[in-house]
């Protein structure tokens, strides 16, 4: 999160946002976020989202996770969202978007299995 | 690719390695490697592999991916492989896989979809 | 679509519902709905989704889906909803859903990429 | 499994064949098998290879599954395999394939998560 400049905006119950400004550290060869960049924050936004639903003593790991690039994240801030779909005991499943700074712009679409663990 | 001390260690057609070497602003809560880090290298080794099979003037975007996350990523240097699996006109499938630096453990797993855009 | 005795509930702009009534020969081996049948539908009502932003004389295949099974398929009907989430002139990319009969319990959810090809 | 006309084929430590004949029922618009079918058998092959490492007493469902649609399914008899990537406790991850009848034709590939239950 501090490598990408990375920010919890907001946290109620299953659902999480997360920001991250631009730098250039974080760029692709056309000078926009770099998918490894969006898919790091919108993993962290689903991760937050689950743990929202856990009691305290439990910790979330990502199972697995599919995204969809749906535009250039060319913005000069991504907006990273992760809702919960479904919490399960043991397996949570996430829904998660990426947005430009307006919240405008569907960048990326993620959807993703947490798995919960004892600490 | 310069922000995660990822080299290119071997180009073939249909297949490229992309190694990353451990550094502390890689890490996730335990000290490994983040899962946004094995997921770029491997996205980038999959579309460079992609690339290898197409002519000089054309450039390959992430579609989309899916990675299922198989051990933890404690390891001093990451391997990722990306292989074509099927390259068609338009869209490229591909492999990928991150392993340990002894490229014995599978740490993580990427199924890919390529697509060729004209510069 | 005729095997599974689906049928197209509804379609407009960007959606398309499609139910399918329950019958022995759907089910797996605790007597609910098999996987493959919630796919099918919910993967034809993507595809319809798709189809609803084209010209006519396009068709649209399936690149890949991804679908989390999130409930037991217990339930005597079906019903599955295609959306478009982003309609290119090339991809579109679409979420889908499998509800039980009263549209309540969500069963399973998909994530998937459509491609436009000339008839 | 009987709907579909598939067949059990070969069972061994961490990977299972199923075919399935050709018929009519099975179709789509160009008289190929559905999308539906190839991912019901292949699901149903990963499902049975993750048995195959289990003790007797549990049971395998189905998580989540990717599946990448890469040659028309033209073909008088598909071959569906399913491979053990990394089996745990609780998750296992497998990669399916589906081929033509000569076994050469790559026409889907599957990555998939399944969760052992005890009955």
């Amino acid at each position: 999160m501090k490598t990408l400049n990375a920010q919890l905006a907001e946290v109620e119950k299953g659902q999480v946002k997360i920001t991250c400004e631009f730098s250039e550290a974080l760029t692709q060869q056309h000078g926009f976020f770099h998918a490894g960049v969006l898919t790091s924050i919108v993993d962290s936004a689903c991760g937050y989202a689950a743990l929202t639903m856990m009691p305290n003593d439990v910790e979330v790991l990502t199972v697995e996770f599919k995204v969809n690039f749906i535009k250039p994240a060319k913005t000069d801030k991504l907006i990273a969202i992760g809702k919960v779909l479904q919490s399960g005991r043991t397996l949570t499943v996430c829904e998660g978007y990426v947005y430009d700074s307006n919240e405008e712009k569907l960048i990326a679409k993620m959807q993703a299995t947490m798995i919960t663990v004892q600490q």
